[in-house]
């Protein structure tokens, strides 16, 4: 079966050797759990933190609005009783993001369990000049999900009914604060998958990740949202409902409204149910995790990937040993192989297992006897695969324990991904603790991370406009999948032309004429 | 290698012979043509023909737009020297419809080549308050890409250019005027394809494909063009250009600005370029034609298909009897396999031969043991695939000979498409001359026809709004990828809410104040 020539013989013997031992792997089957704004209180989240908020962050100036008042209070407390919140504990972690890099200060949290709610609260709201931060599972990772002044944060944690499953065509509808990986676990039983999966997948909302166009660990294989998303029903700033909730594979008739909610962060609209096209579930997976001593080396590795792995290929993603020694240290996972330069995950999906552990194994047999890839594991129990996942997806975590870290989020043409990260390393220096780069090969998506001991006026200064120059350089993208939120807004202009972007903010002043929802968010300060 | 059970053996054993055959298959290997607005004048299709608008198109009554004069003409053939027609024999085939059910009376063909040029053309048009009518191949079947009164016809046919095509990647940015087919060729060169595919490419322009959001026969494995589509080059209605013609699979700067103009059918802006992601060239294609007995045996059969070729299914069409005698009597097509009441088109693509063999003939040996197929036949080589599609592609053309035909092109619940069709035959009796289905099963979109000796308006009093309430009651769109051009634009509220109708108009108002870009299309007349 295999093609062992005498010259790659020896060498690939001895790999496979590995491969076939599909090693005993026991890391920690922990899945990433960002904090989450549920009642519980995180008393491990204080505020007043020195670098609360980077100064990256170009703070605005707080806007006109409306202070909220005791008659406010009440006329929330009569529409959502015991759901209207202001016990500062509570939300003390409501006003603070995952990244513990942003911190607003609203006085009010309110968890409507219905879209009339919804509507309710945004109509009043809207009158009365009130801002609304919307919050799904609050992982994002820009400042976007949490209030930067005194908003009223308006949480879907309460929004968590599966509305419709039809288990012929796969396509489900949900109210939006239904977690992913309890969707995951729902469809699943139906005999099929999400058509997006997240590290953040134990606590993001699915209305979040279509308000944020979330891309993740599927994309390359099932494509954006833009795609599977076949329906959304949003609340706009007055109270409209606007009702797009189809669930058609296909329906051109008329515009399709809905698109321009997906990615907008709640700044046009809060998303209150959605319909997606999930995928069949696959009757074999497999993943392996591979060692290369080069990028370019792993380069190649993905060109003959997709060649040889073609339709089953799932996902194609990497990291680099400072990566994996991040979470080797903060996080206590072992490195299932050999130290390599560079580390590859990747996965197979496909309808038939032997069909695809065949294919599998003649890619990792042509890859090696190359010497591309210098050491690794293939795991096809579900167990083991979830261990040799969590490596690649604790890295944001595990940043997190590295100290103030500085993210980016970049696209752009595949063989120029790495290069961003030996430049800043190089341009950085000692200033930084830590520059280390992971992502999505197969999307052309790096996440470049930068750590330092606490916040950095001078290091930020080295690192911006430096990385957003170089992107626009390649004509890459500053934000491939996080959003701009608060953190990038007034970056767009690296990306996006003057032209588009004052389309954007047509469609903000046509859609949200006093910009209540999200204020300070998405859109650059110079066209609110 | 074949399972036969001692039960099925007999009987699986001859329909594999007829399988293993490989049948030769003799069908022309024409392709649908519909005639392009080429400068060549097209003399059998003659103005005033009693049926060329259909009473349900709702006539519209000509808005208040400047009419052209001398003036104006003066300054296009300024900047269009050769390019500004006026010619009365060029013009009368773009004005009219491929389905010669729709003309329009424009005086004035402008051919652009480049964007600046339609920049200016739309500046011009914007001040001096006349109406604009885009137009790519003319292949629309909703009357949607000629004049209706005397806009004048801007012409993408001379934008064909190819900008840049990534072979690492696969991400193509060409000007709107390219030719489908010529595009898939292109990338076939360097081992890609189009994501798209459809009956019309020899003639129909990608910024035609964009403006309707086609859909055609691969999407069910590639998705739609919301998620191919990378980036657009737009000029709206003043003149102004909106680059968003990015070459990156994911892109999170704000809005998705171009997704509105996909689909809009030129009505909010004249797409002048566009970026698309090609998929790999697969290394295998197979195409099966099989026969079944009952429209619930072939969803039982694609049941099957869907989890038994999984990751290499590339389409799985289906036509009725009926059409079948369509395209053997007015094109001389001879049907592949014996007389069947349905016809199933599957098609495969995959990266090993040897694998996709398997895993089609195990699905065909399942299918035939069962009875759920009666007959059929298997492709791989590409003459023959080609011959095999061209039955299920030529279906349009040959209605076309039949007869004045009523198109509907209708997205249900994939266990209720074919009742659609049985119930308008029992409805319509005698009335209509063919009444017939066909379409994408895996998309669960039904294209029911029908037909008649000449336009006949109480047959169509018959048909509508009768398909339309059938269509609504079941949560089907009224038009799932042809879109509503000026046909259908009265019949939106059937599948689209007053709020989704509102905020369409709220857009057209925003982008195109005057409403010079194709009027009378998309939008319903109330709402204009």
């Amino acid at each position: 079966m295999y093609n062992n020539t005498t010259l790659a013989k020896s060498c690939t013997m001895v790999v496979f050797q590995r491969f076939q031992r599909l090693q005993t792997l026991y890391f920690a089957s922990l899945r990433l759990k960002p904090h989450t704004c549920n009642v519980t209180v995180h008393k491990t989240i204080t505020a007043g933190r020195g670098h609360l908020r980077g100064a990256h962050e170009a703070a605005p100036t707080r806007r006109p609005f409306s202070r909220v008042t005791p008659d406010d209070i009440n006329f929330f407390t009569r529409l959502l009783p015991g759901r209207t919140v202001t016990d500062p504990d509570v939300l003390e972690s409501c006003n603070m993001d995952w990244l513990k890099s942003t911190k607003g200060s609203s006085e009010v949290l309110l968890r409507p369990k219905t879209t009339e709610e919804v509507s309710q609260i945004l109509r009043y709201c809207n009158e009365r000049n009130l801002a609304v931060s919307p919050q799904g599972g609050n992982t994002g990772l820009v400042g976007g999900s949490v209030p930067v002044f005194d908003e009223i944060i308006l949480s879907t944690a309460l929004m968590n009914q599966v509305l419709t499953f039809d288990s012929i065509s796969g396509i489900l509808t949900c109210q939006a604060g239904c977690v992913l990986e309890n969707l995951s676990q729902y469809v699943e039983q139906h005999d099929f998958i999400m058509p997006l999966d997240l590290g953040a997948k134990g606590s993001c909302h699915i209305g979040g990740n279509v308000s944020t166009n979330a891309g993740g660990l599927r994309l390359l294989r099932y494509g954006s949202l833009r795609g599977t998303v076949l329906g959304l029903e949003v609340v706009l700033a007055d109270g409209r409902v606007v009702d797009c909730l189809a669930k058609l594979r296909k329906d051109n008739t008329g515009y399709d409204v809905k698109q321009l909610f997906i990615g907008s962060e709640g700044t046009l609209g809060v998303i209150t149910a959605v319909s997606i096209l999930c995928p069949r579930k696959p009757k074999s997976v497999n993943v392996a995790f591979l060692g290369c001593s080069s990028f370019q080396k792993l380069l190649e590795t993905f060109q003959i990937c997709r060649g040889m792995l073609g339709e089953i290929l799932s996902a194609f993603e990497f990291l680099d040993t400072a990566c994996m020694s991040l979470v080797e240290n903060h996080l206590r996972l072992s490195n299932p192989i050999a130290e390599s330069p560079f580390y590859i995950v990747i996965e197979t999906a496909g309808s038939s297992p032997s069909h695809d552990e065949e294919k599998l194994h003649k890619f990792l047999e042509r890859v090696m006897a190359s010497s591309l890839v210098q050491d690794g594991t293939v795991a096809t129990e579900e167990t083991k695969i979830k261990a040799l996942w969590s490596v690649r997806e604790r890295i944001t975590e595990a940043l997190r324990h590295d100290g103030y870290t500085y993210k980016y989020d970049i696209s752009l043409p595949l063989e120029k991904i790495y290069d961003l990260v030996t430049d800043m390393r190089a341009h950085l220096g000692s200033q930084a603790k830590n520059v280390v780069g992971y992502g999505h090969v197969g999307d052309g998506n790096l996440h470049l991370n930068i750590t330092s001991p606490a916040g950095d006026a001078a290091l930020l200064e080295a690192i911006e406009p430096y990385v957003y120059e170089w992107t626009r350089k390649w004509q890459g993208s500053i934000s491939a999948e996080h959003g701009l939120g608060l953190k990038k807004r007034n970056y767009i202009y690296y990306s996006k032309s003057q032209e588009a972007v004052r389309l954007m903010a047509d469609f903000k002043t046509m859609l949200d004429p006093k910009g209540i929802l999200n204020p300070y968010k998405t859109l650059p300060d110079n066209v609110r």
